[in-house]
C-alpha cells in the first residue's frame, strides 16, 4: 500500500464504513453492492479511471473491510499498491468480460458473492447509479435466485452529504484552483480569441495551480455556451473564434484530488446590454440572499425561497434548482445526487455539508451565471473561493 | 439552427439513420429509445455536457426525423439551436425531475411515448448502457406495461463502425493533434518536474493545436501512471514530482469536434532497465505483426493472435484483448464497446472502420504501452498519426 494516492489515513476510511454499515443495518441490508466512483473511492482510496469497465466494492456487515472487484489490470497492481485492501480482500475478473458480447462482469461478481457464503442475503445494489446498467441488474438478479435484491442507491451518498475537517481542505485548496481557473477564463475571454485556447489557458492555470499544490481532472469540463446560445448552460466550446459584444457564461471548477469547488461567472467580453447588467444584478442580490440562509437549522428550500423572493421582486421566474451538494467525485458529474436547493427538499443544513450554489439565469438569448461553491460552518456558511461576485466585462 | 457544432451535412445524418431503421427493421423494433450521448450525438448532432442527467432520442421507425426528450434547460436554446431537430421534435421535462428523489425521467419518456401513440409498441433500450440505469429500465417497463421492451443495445455503435470520408476527416485531425500533445508529454517528462505540470502541458498543447484547429475535451484524461504503479494502466496523476530512472506509460487522445484519434507511449525518465527495453522491442514487434493483418477480408482475433505469435515466440502471454473500434464518443470511453481485438472476435476488417490497437502489457513494476490509431483502407490500414513507434528515453 502506498500512501501516494490516498489522501486520508485508514481512520478515517474506517469511520466512513462505520456510518454506512449503520445506514446499512436501519435498512436491513446484509451487503452493499457499490458502483459509484466516487462512492468507491470514499470507503476505498481506489482513484483511477477504471469506471468505463465494471468495477464494485462489497460491503459485507460482518467485515471490517471492503472487497474490490474489479478487471485484472485494474485491480491488483492498482488497488493493492494504492488503496488501504489488502491483496485478501481483492477480486479481479479475466478480460474477456470486457465490454464482452457474451460474458458479463456481474456473472463474475454473482459468483464472488456465492464464494463468500453472501448469496442468500439481502443484497443492496446502486439501482438509479450512471455505472450499474439495466443489463447489469437484470443479470444479476438472474444469476442470485436465493438472494433478496434491494435498492441501496444514495446509500453512501447520504454518508458523503458532512464532510470531515480533512476533506474540507482538501475543498478549500479546490476553491483556491476555482480562482486561478476563473482568472485565467478573465484574463483571455477577448474578441478574436480562439474558444479552444482560452480553455488551454483555463486548463494550464488550473493543472499548475500554485508552488504548493496543483490540480486535478474536473469531474465536468469547463462550460462555455457563449453568443447566441449562452442559454444553453451545457454546451462546452469549439475552435471558433469569439465575437465582439457577446456573452459567455462560464461554469469552472477547481479539483484537487478528487474534490470539487465549482464556481461560474459571466463574462461580457465588450459592451453588455442592459437587460444582461440588470439581470446579473437580480442574480447577485438573488444569491446573496440564499447564502444568507444557508446556516445550520435551516432547509435546502428555505434556501432557494429567499432566492425566489428576490427574482419575484423583479417579475422573474426561474424553474430549476438553484444547487446541490458536492464534493468528491468522478465525471460525469461533480454533484453528490443528494440534496438539492429547491421546493420541497426539507434537508436541514449542518456543519460540514458542502453545497455549489448556483441560481443560472438561462434566458432564450443569453445566460447569466454567478455561483459560489462553500460550507455550512457552525453559524452560516463560507465561500471556499474568493472571487468577485459580479458580472466581469471585458472591454 | 445553427451550422456552429453540427460539422456534417443533414443528408449525412439522414444516411445514418436510414442505417439504423434497416437494422431496426432486421430486429423487428419499431421504436428506438437511445441514452448514449454519442449515439444522440451520431444522429442528432446534440453535443453538450448534458449526459449527467437523463436524454434520450426516440427514433420512430415512421417518423423522418428523431425526438430529443431532455431537461429544459437543454432541449430548448441548446438542442433547437444546435442540431438539425425541430421544435416539433423536442420534448422537456421540468426540472424538479433532475436527480429527484420522487420524480424520474423515465414517467416523462413514458408520457412522450403515449403522446405520440407509440406507447404499445416494440420499444428498444440501451440495455447496457452508462446512461441507461437499473431504475431507469425498472420505472420505464413499469409506466409502459403494453410495450414489448426489448434489447437495442449497441444497434446504433454496430452502425458506427464503418465511418464516413466526413468523420475520418475529423479523426485525422485528432490524431495530428495526439501527436501534438504526445509531444508535449516526451518534452516536459523529467525528473523534479511536477505531474500536474505535464499533464497542463499536454492539455495546453492538445487544446491549442494548430493555427488552423484546436482540441476538444477527451472522453479520457491523460493516463500517466509510473514508477511503481506504471503496471496499473488507468491511474492518472497527482501533484508530486517524478523521480529519477522510472518509467511513465502515457495514454492520451487527440480529440477534434468529439472524434479521437488515441496514442499511447512509453517514456523512461533516466536510464531504463534492460527488461523494459527488451519488453518494449517485443510490444514494438507484437504491434507491427498486428497491423500487417489488419486490413480487409481478415478478422479482428486474426490481428490479435499475430500479435500473440510474437509473444510466445519471447515466452510472454498478454490476457487482455489488445485494440477496439473507437471514434466518435464522451467520457468515460473513447471506445465503442463493439469489436475487439481479441481471440473469438470474428468481426470482419472493412475500409472505414477506425480501431485503437494498444497492446499495453502491464508488469508488476512497470508497463510498457506503445499504441497506433488506425483507420482501415481498401488494401490494409493507415494509422492517424505520425509519431515513433518506439520506447522514448528522455535523458
Amino acid at each position: 500500500m502506498s500512501e501516494m494516492l490516498m489522501p486520508f489515513e485508514k481512520q478515517e476510511y474506517l469511520e466512513r464504513l462505520k456510518k454506512v454499515k449503520k445506514s446499512m443495518a436501519e435498512k436491513g441490508i446484509d451487503v452493499l453492492l457499490i458502483s459509484d466512483p466516487a462512492n468507491i473511492c470514499y470507503l476505498t482510496g481506489h482513484n483511477a479511471w477504471s469506471f468505463y469497465v465494471y468495477q464494485m466494492a462489497l460491503i459485507d456487515m460482518n467485515e471490517e473491510m471492503p472487497y474490490f472487484i474489479g478487471r485484472y489490470m485494474d485491480a491488483f497492481c492498482g488497488v493493492v499498491k494504492t488503496t488501504w485492501l489488502d491483496e485478501a480482500h481483492v477480486r479481479a475478473y479475466s478480460d474477456d468480460h470486457v465490454q464482452s458480447l457474451t460474458k458479463h462482469p456481474m456473472d463474475y461478481v454473482a459468483n464472488v458473492l456465492k464464494e463468500l457464503k453472501l448469496d442468500k442475503k439481502t443484497i443492496a445494489v446502486e439501482m438509479d447509479n450512471y455505472w450499474f446498467s439495466a443489463r447489469a441488474y437484470t443479470r444479476l438478479v438472474q444469476n442470485l435466485p436465493d438472494a433478496n435484491i434491494v435498492d441501496g442507491d444514495l446509500l453512501v451518498n447520504w454518508v458523503r452529504i458532512i464532510k470531515s475537517p480533512a476533506e474540507i481542505a482538501l475543498q478549500k485548496k479546490a476553491g483556491k484552483l476555482a480562482e486561478i481557473a476563473m482568472q485565467a477564463a478573465v484574463d483571455n475571454l477577448h474578441a478574436g480569441v480562439r474558444q479552444c485556447d482560452v480553455v488551454a489557458e483555463i486548463y494550464s492555470a488550473h493543472l499548475k495551480g500554485t508552488k504548493e499544490f496543483g490540480g486535478d481532472y474536473p469531474a465536468i469540463v469547463p462550460l462555455m455556451p457563449s453568443g447566441e446560445t449562452a442559454g444553453a448552460p451545457h454546451l462546452t466550446w469549439t475552435d471558433k473564434k469569439y465575437d465582439d459584444n457577446i456573452v459567455v457564461a462560464v461554469e469552472l471548477t477547481g479539483c484537487y484530488m478528487r474534490y470539487h469547488s465549482p464556481m461560474a461567472r459571466t463574462i461580457c467580453i465588450g459592451k453588455p446590454k442592459q437587460i444582461v447588467i440588470d439581470t446579473a444584478n437580480i442574480a447577485v442580490e438573488g444569491i446573496n440572499a440564499a447564502l444568507e440562509q444557508i446556516k445550520p437549522g435551516n432547509t435546502c428550500e428555505q434556501a432557494e425561497a429567499a432566492w425566489r423572493k428576490v427574482l419575484s421582486k423583479y417579475g422573474m421566474e426561474k424553474e430549476s434548482r438553484i444547487g446541490y451538494s458536492m464534493g468528491l467525485n468522478f465525471p460525469p458529474d461533480w454533484g453528490e445526487h443528494t440534496a438539492s436547493l429547491r421546493p420541497g427538499d426539507k434537508t436541514v443544513f449542518q456543519p460540514g455539508m458542502t453545497f455549489h450554489c448556483i441560481p443560472g439565469m438561462y434566458l432564450d438569448d443569453f445566460g447569466v451565471s454567478i455561483s459560489e461553491a462553500l460550507t455550512v460552518t457552525e453559524k452560516g456558511c463560507e465561500t471556499f473561493a474568493h472571487y468577485p461576485r459580479k458580472l466581469i466585462i471585458n472591454n
